[in-house]
């Protein structure tokens, strides 16, 4: 096998290991409940979330409710109702989809079960807000407009909401919540993504005043009421259980690769650096290793960022991948690929780069200099002219990207 | 011990292995000789490594030349005869030692050694030019003015010497030649560090006319009769013996890091990257990696760039240790420091800084912003402000720099 197909066969295996069907499957095994279940499935991934979950179990579920973003329902789930709303802002349908879960989740027993499937975007998408929609998107605003980060705006909103911060989770006692994250934030911070409904809030009445003293927040009596008003610290109802999140998308791909042959070594899960210059260190770091005797595997998970500082095609997986060619050149067998899992990198069709020790001759010689490429943010063209794109369609999920070097023998 | 102990423990003990002292002493344990023993020592470091092998065989050593750059002569050394020559622009003098240096290898039978001390500037220092100097150094300007490369330009230049591309070595035949390389360039290129003296030449005639073609250089009968002349493409009575490169480097740190409990993992021995990021790279390693049941340290070593945006004061080993503040900022037990062996990283006294999980805290209580100081290029105030710089004083020495991520348990 070449490279290139091992490279691709790694791409399928992990992005597949990070679909939301297959991480709520994973998820679910670890999840069974005495009474009865109430499925809430919040995010842009709500819909295959909830349509695993009820190929999984829908026998045992009595309930449940879906709230996803415009276009995003594929369609019916059985009995599930499903609500499409707002984002990035919530709209009255947030509200009215919010409503709806709070009603069949109240009032359950001790021995019933809340399954709670949470993706990227709920905090829009999922809102029962203390203060009319407008006075909050005021709020926002605010903060947005004086540069406040988006801690200190969680901290703030948290206390703006009836299910926020923790506060949908306190609702469902003494019902226990079976939490199942779809993690799009390096880290897999719970009480950061969709603001954390079932998670206890970290942040403290005090912090939330301090912000809005120190931006000058204007607030009214009935705001300023909500900020005084703490979230919960312990939730003793809820297990949280994070899948398909950029951890996973490593720990699929290193076993793919394992099964290939690969040794492996696991360098960080959370990269957050400018793409090419992880792609120059990821190419130092072949340069170092290549001719190895056993074939070794890199794998760097995180989400690169790219400062624009020209017009072309391209994207930050297709940077990284580009940028390492010129230090790939004359290895024996190394390569460095980099993907997106959501399968589009940038505004381009490609979920990202792949490039060898053949790539710099292979560019040069179709007339591209891949430092000019770089410098004009083109990397699509500069790896269509050389094969160097992988394609994978978009995939329905997004848990961030993920750069491999391989080294074959 | 704290991990700025340790730190400082692998910071001396690495910079200890790579002075030229040191590096000769080793190399020399592999070193033997039947007849009698020429030494020719040619580089900035050429006192030191002529001192240290005088120290180790003084007595078997027949003759002796030593050929530095003005001012770096520290004394006598035994009856050895010393020259001070131009850099990085050879002159009269290097024109002199180079002829001293023949005279002395001629004529020498197959048990005789000639101990060839090498390191970097040796390519101006030690010339033998077949054209007049004046004529060389149009030459060069020519070539540099029409952005020729540096292998474009050393490919030329081989062929106008009577000592470069491996010529040296082939004017001792049959007497045997044992080449210590202290090497100051990413990945040891043999054949680059002082262009070659005692090294197969990997260039042909003909590319050098095609330099000369594609940059229409404008040569004399002479010059182009030299370009026709073809280097030596095989020297079997030559052995080289790397030493004091960044590679000894970081094995020297490996092994003290070790020593101190670490489990280590050298990621790269040829980091050539954006300094700031390599230093966000790291610390996203660390963030992976933290909270680990046993000591581990991950080692990248090779030489970063810094573009300027600023005008502060500082390095880019200060300037990679400041970047992972931010990612090393509440972790259990994390460091990140980079130094350079040379002891004086960019313009400062500093040879590196050191941050670990408090650094940030640190920084924003004496009231720096880090990403600001950054951009200024004045990462020295900043980490001098919270005692994160080291200081090493000048080492005698330069084989680039190491960045080291070490995570307490």
């Amino acid at each position: 096998m070449t490279l290139r197909e091992d490279a691709d066969r790694i791409v399928r295996a992990s992005i597949r290991a990070v679909q939301p069907e297959a991480a709520v499957q994973r998820a679910l095994e670890g999840f069974s409940c005495a009474g009865r279940i109430v499925l809430a499935a919040i995010g842009k991934a709500a819909w295959p979330m909830a349509d695993a979950a009820w190929r999984a179990m829908g026998d045992k579920i009595c309930a449940g409710i879906v709230v996803t973003k415009y276009h995003h329902s594929r369609g019916p789930i059985g009995p599930l109702r499903i609500f499409e709303a707002g984002h990035p802002l919530p709209d009255e349908n947030s509200v009215r989809a919010a409503r709806e879960v709070l009603r069949r989740t109240e009032g359950r027993t001790e021995r019933d079960c809340v399954l709670f499937l949470v993706s990227g975007g709920g905090s829009a998408l999922f809102e029962s807000p203390l203060l009319p929609l407008a006075e909050l998107e005021d709020v926002t605003q605010q903060l947005l407009a004086c540069g406040a980060d988006i801690v200190e705006i969680n901290t703030i909103r948290k206390r703006l909401s009836a299910v926020k911060g923790g506060r949908f989770a306190m609702h469902c006692a003494p019902a226990s919540v079976f939490s199942v994250i779809l993690s799009d934030i390096i880290g897999d911070p719970l009480d950061m993504i969709a603001s954390g409904p079932a998670y206890p809030d970290g942040s403290t009445c005090r912090q939330a005043q301090a912000i809005a003293e120190k931006y000058r927040l204007r607030l009214s009596d009935a705001a300023r009421a909500c900020l005084a008003q703490e979230t919960p610290k312990t939730l003793p109802n809820v297990t949280s259980h994070v899948t398909g999140s950029v951890r996973a998308l490593c720990a699929a791909a290193e076993q793919e690769a394992r099964e290939l042959g690969y040794s492996c070594v696991l360098l960080t899960d959370c990269l957050c650096c400018e793409a090419r210059e992880a792609g120059r260190f990821l190419s130092a770091v072949a340069r170092t290793h290549a001719g190895t005797d056993r074939p070794l595997a890199f794998l760097a998970g995180g989400e690169t960022v790219v400062h624009l500082t020209g017009h072309g095609r391209g994207g930050r997986n297709q940077e990284l991948a580009l940028a390492a060619a010129e230090g790939l050149a004359g290895l024996p067998r190394a390569a460095v690929f980099s993907f997106g899992s959501d399968g589009t990198d940038g505004p381009t069709d490609a979920a990202g780069g792949y490039v060898d020790q053949d790539s710099l001759a292979a560019l040069r010689t179709a007339g591209t200099d891949p430092g000019e490429a770089l410098r004009q943010n083109d990397a699509y063209p500069a790896l269509a002219s050389i094969g160097g794109l992988i394609m994978t369609g978009p995939t329905g999920t997004n848990v961030n990207d993920l750069a491999v070097v391989l080294l074959g023998r």
